[in-house]
């Protein structure tokens, strides 16, 4: 039963990037698949609620009595500032128990984290078996800012670019299971949200006025998601370009992407090696 | 303005553990310093919410903008099998957005952990600037489990109750505010927990064979924490020793003590080193 409301996992996989993606041909503020109003997407995105959470309960039981056998799920998350990478962590993520769930938001590199390898502050957020990690932001920064503003020459860009899809190789190979979300929006939707910052005095500790210098290298930034995400979206660790002008739209395509990826995992609860009956008894010899 | 409801952070703070506690003196049935049904009880433990959302964004901000400044806070859960730690993490913590928050759940150690120094695998589940870490279980185990089951000879045991204070004033220097509460529970509460393991489908997969061989040695248990709860609590890592066989009061009282903690940071949100009008017009500009 693959259909859930109006809106389906095969829908969500519209999203997909494959083989000549071309960044411009999709529309940030498009809603591919689903059709419908505000009524209905919240529906389709309570929907699929129970079953995540007991297959998320399954992969973290998993995780601790089978942790050799269980892989993992790790969400990465990417886009322009304001395109709601953190609405994402919270809003579809925040759902599951705090335990199994790892969200880490990569920030500006400290320079520890500089002197070395862009990959190094990277593997310790890795999920452990059980686990389901996010990320907000990544190692992509290192081939998407790195790019656009010059930080490493053009021959260390390409070599990462071989270099992350053998890390994601390499995870995968772990048994985690890898969704990568470009969150698209448009520059209009950015500028509103920028502003909603600025006037607002809880928020505006998260505007910064880098913010606007980015905006003038827009161009630029989506040449380096385009070419970032073409490169690098692999059968193990596929990139799917999601159209984020309309928030709640871009939420439940990342909730039914990973509906489809614990549903694969086929998973039930770990098998006991012990007599319930027998286990039974001896808790009430133990009372005694 | 201290008193919420019926219940306040004063008595909270009544479980805290100083000179000359004796584990025996707690009913772990009592519920100190409330009174009141279920529906009192409901709504003590709901009347803090919003304003522990905005003190935890207020410290996710600035771990955000001045992680050089800003402190984090570590919640240490002990207990005896079912005491409700996992529940802990989840009603009182869960409220919380994922990101900002690090809840760790420290299993059995593995054979690379067992080839170091107990406090190893502990130090990296610290919690960064601005954040909230949890963890379920902890370096406690280490002079609680060896200690029953003579897993590690009595000096090195001696030495850890050092070796852990020690670590402690090292976390308290770099600003992290440490809360470490025992849920004390009576043996024939867990027995009832325990039970409800074995017959449910759900939730067998938690019980172990195991559990009961620790019942056997539930009095060195109860000798063990007192022990360390005695010796390891400091003005700057002070123990809580809650009665857990009322859950929802152990939940409320690990609630009222995490405002306490976050209250007493005074928190605002980071300033802003520019000028809003000037951001505006930068990003109307921006915007041709």
């Amino acid at each position: 039963m693959e259909t859930m409301s109006d809106f389906s996992i095969k829908d969500a996989q519209r999203t997909r990037v494959g083989p000549g993606f071309t960044l411009s041909e999709v529309d940030p503020d498009s809603t591919p698949g689903f059709k419908g109003g505000n009524k209905d997407l919240d529906r389709a995105f309570r929907e699929p609620d129970e079953e995540l959470l007991t297959l998320q309960e399954k992969l973290w039981a998993n995780g601790r009595r089978n942790p050799e056998e269980i892989g993992s799920v790790l969400v990465v998350l990417q886009g322009m500032d304001t395109s709601g990478k953190g609405g994402v962590a919270r809003r579809v993520f925040g759902i599951f128990p705090p335990y199994g769930l790892k969200v880490y938001a990569f920030g500006k590199p400290t320079e520890e984290e500089l002197a070395h390898d862009f990959l190094w502050r990277i593997r310790p957020q890795a999920p452990e078996p059980g686990q389901i990690a996010v990320w907000d932001r990544s190692h992509y920064e290192d081939v998407l800012v790195h790019r656009v503003l010059g930080l490493s020459p053009a021959e260390e860009i390409e070599r990462r670019y071989g270099a992350i899809t053998d890390f994601e190789w390499e995870l995968s190979q772990r048994g985690t299971r890898i969704i990568k979300v470009m969150l698209h929006i448009s520059p209009e939707f950015q500028a509103k949200n920028l502003l909603d910052r600025i006037e607002n005095p809880e928020k505006v500790w998260k505007y910064q006025p880098g913010d606007i210098d980015d905006r003038r290298h827009w161009d630029d930034y989506q040449e380096a998601f385009e070419i970032a995400l073409t490169r690098t979206s692999t059968a193990y660790a596929p990139w799917y370009c999601v159209p984020g002008d309309d928030k709640d739209y871009a939420r439940l395509v990342v909730k039914y992407l990973l509906l489809n990826e614990l549903r694969s995992m086929n998973l039930e609860w770990p098998e006991i090696h012990f007599d319930p009956d027998m286990e039974k008894q001896r808790l009430f010899d133990s009372m005694k």
